[in-house]
């Protein structure tokens, strides 16, 4: 039995070991890209405390003992539902299946604006994250060049459009950057004189979140000088900073986008082939099987899928919900066909979100929790998380010492700058 | 006084430090990066052993607890020898000096045929390291999709162009990717069987090393699957691999290039400026002070000068000139200008070049060791130099682990596919 699985993040890695010992099953895991990204920690990158390589494993890496699995690296371009065949790169080759498991995941979504990508990143793949590390660096490098109090003001101020999980760890650790970091780096400038602002459209940060964490969670953003305005929209991005749906200007050199994700184009791709509905991001429409009408065998999980739990509301966007549908949809492929499937249920085991040196705020439904014990379940939980024991052993030692120095050993500026348009290096 | 260093590799960033408790001097380090590259180790981010920001240390860090010390990210872009005035960022700034430590290092030459920078990249930047990562991945995974077995032979064969330290450590480490790094990853190739070549001009591999230490460097390297193929000379580079003198076509979809160095255009800048001369590789030719004759306040050092010894051979381009240089100039700057100034001399401690696992070889003039012996001393020298402890402690970390699990954690392929022509990811 062929099983292909598209897509290597976390929900097509959990299905492909969901699979390890399963006998007569020829897996083939395809990714255009050849590692596995931990993304809970893709925002340690951006602000300098990770390398790329630390929160990311080799997918044939992983994968390498597992003699029922080949790992392919290709994009998947088309589908014919029908014959059961996948077109990878264009064309250049074709895969059969008898069961398709779809983890292609999500991307940054500007609502309809993507000329706003250009200015204001969102965080979802490493070079957005070496991106936003440029950005950042090198609006302090300019600040400490240029003469302008004005402009000054605008290279010092960092603004982060979304509260969510995202947008509170950003601004957390672009807090410590300036506050500890950079403190003693420079001679014009005092980086702690930075402005750092979440901008949300909702009425708190961290929305998901019960009212009394969120409210934690603004009041520690607060004590690190991070403030926070909620019930704003934001209607225009440029170099010079964001425009908000009051009228008001807000200028700034460097604005992150952390407001919303929608489900990558192969979605698109696999609803022209197979007459299955998306929602407004992208998302497939899935059965409780996790599959697409009128195709038992193609399953759709993770991010790309737009599923709903017992009660109809629609699952997060989040890695427990990803890993646990890879794992589900692995056993189905796999079960007796005879027998009827179950509907996917989703054990919502917590929601954590950190905010900065210990502090967090952590959701256990029947718990809350704040500072810096929530902070040490979270140290907790990724640690065990990070897929490889190198890379694991590796990312504690640096938070070890991060923690006692305030030094941050992942600052560099790389790529050609003529390349880069993101922040020009003098004002 | 005013004190501009210009470039903060091993030679201007041993002035600056050189400088640390004189008093009454105001230094500006000038470079068009933020950080300090630690080029010795840089075989080892392309080899995929090290993340860049484990070999690289932000200049401002390093640099922040001295106080005399100001840090300027930015181009120098022209000079005014008479007014002594750099000009910053094509004229967006400039810069009044005292006296002048030009230190701006070497970069990737071909000898005229620049064109070959697009297959063959050198090693010299963090971005060519990556570049020649991805490269080397990129192929293992475009072999194990090709079906035609001479492309698929091609896609696994390794050139390196120049046996010099860099090429002999390049050999040596892609040698270890494909014996044991990749040995279990994949499923249609076999990675131990590819061709790892080294191209020489010369007579020998390490023609800088005596000749029983290139002889112990060849045999080393052929005992782990690298072929060196001397006397030969390349004519021609392109996708599918090189041409050589004799007419020979090797068939390669990698090739690096590992056989020559230029100064940065600086050296061009100050030649117009000063009427001072250049050799072949734009060094600048300077007297037994290192200065350019006629300013006697502008120094000039490690890869950007053409200095040499007291018999008259030229000084190699290696850190260790570039430090001593450094902290001479940084000496004579501050020195009392009624006495004389006593010539550079090059105190030579020794030469090393590391082949791979527990195998080097050192040359220390009146001791020549190789093996084992010699890579524990190559380990210990290149981990008391990495600049910043941090740094220090997790480069050992990672390298331990290595040395035992044959692991190598930073291996992603990472940049817009698009844009990066170096090889296509399918056949």
């Amino acid at each position: 039995m062929k099983i292909v699985i598209v897509g290597g993040g976390f929900g097509g890695l959990y299905a492909a070991q969901a699979l390890r010992r399963v006998a007569n099953v020829q897996i083939t895991l395809v990714d255009k890209r050849n590692f596995h990204l931990f993304q809970p920690l893709l925002y340690q990158v951006a602000t300098g405390s990770l390398s790329p390589g630390e929160i990311a494993a080799p997918l044939r890496s992983v994968l390498k003992d597992q003699q029922n699995t080949q790992v392919l690296m290709a994009e998947v371009t088309g589908i014919d539902a029908a014959a059961k065949k996948l077109e990878l790169d264009g064309g250049a080759e074709h895969l059969d299946y008898d069961a398709l498991i779809v983890a292609t995941g999500s991307r940054t979504s500007y609502f309809g604006n993507d000329q706003w990508a250009e200015e204001a990143p969102g965080l979802k793949t490493v070079e957005d994250a070496t991106r936003i590390r440029h950005k950042i660096l090198r609006a302090f490098e300019a600040a400490e060049k240029e003469d302008d109090p004005e402009l000054r003001r605008a290279y010092l101020t960092f603004l982060i459009v979304g509260g969510g999980p995202t947008g509170v760890e950003l601004a957390g650790a672009i807090a410590e950057i300036a506050n500890d970091t950079l403190r003693h780096d420079f001679r014009s400038i005092r980086p702690e004189e930075s402005r750092i602002l979440v901008l949300d459209g909702g009425p708190r940060v961290l929305g998901a979140f019960p009212e009394e964490l969120s409210e934690k969670a603004e009041r520690s953003l607060l004590r690190m000088g991070v403030r926070t305005r909620n019930g704003v929209r934001v209607t225009g991005v440029d170099a010079d900073g964001v425009l908000l749906q009051s009228g008001e200007r807000v200028a700034a050199k460097t604005v992150i986008w952390a407001a919303g994700v929608a489900a990558s184009g192969f979605g698109k791709v696999l609803s022209e082939a197979t007459k299955c509905e998306l929602d407004r991001g992208g998302r497939v429409i899935v059965g409780p099987d996790l599959t697409v009408p009128g195709y038992p065998e193609i399953f759709v999980i993770g991010d790309a899928a737009a599923a709903k739990d017992k009660a109809g509301n629609p699952l997060p966007g989040v890695a427990p919900v990803a890993m646990q549908q890879g794992r589900y949809a692995a056993h189905q492929v796999v079960a007796d066909p005879a027998l009827p499937r179950p509907p996917f249920v989703y054990h919502n085991k917590g929601n954590l979100a950190v905010i900065g040196r210990a502090s967090a705020v952590a959701d256990f439904g029947w718990l809350k929790v704040s500072g810096f014990l929530a902070w040490l379940l979270w140290l907790f939980i990724h640690l065990m998380y990070v897929v490889e024991f190198e890379n694991r052993l590796l990312v504690f030692i640096k938070w070890g010492i991060q923690y006692f120095t305030f030094n941050r050993g992942a600052r560099l500026i790389t790529g050609e700058p003529a390349r880069e348009k993101d922040t020009p290096v003098s004002g």
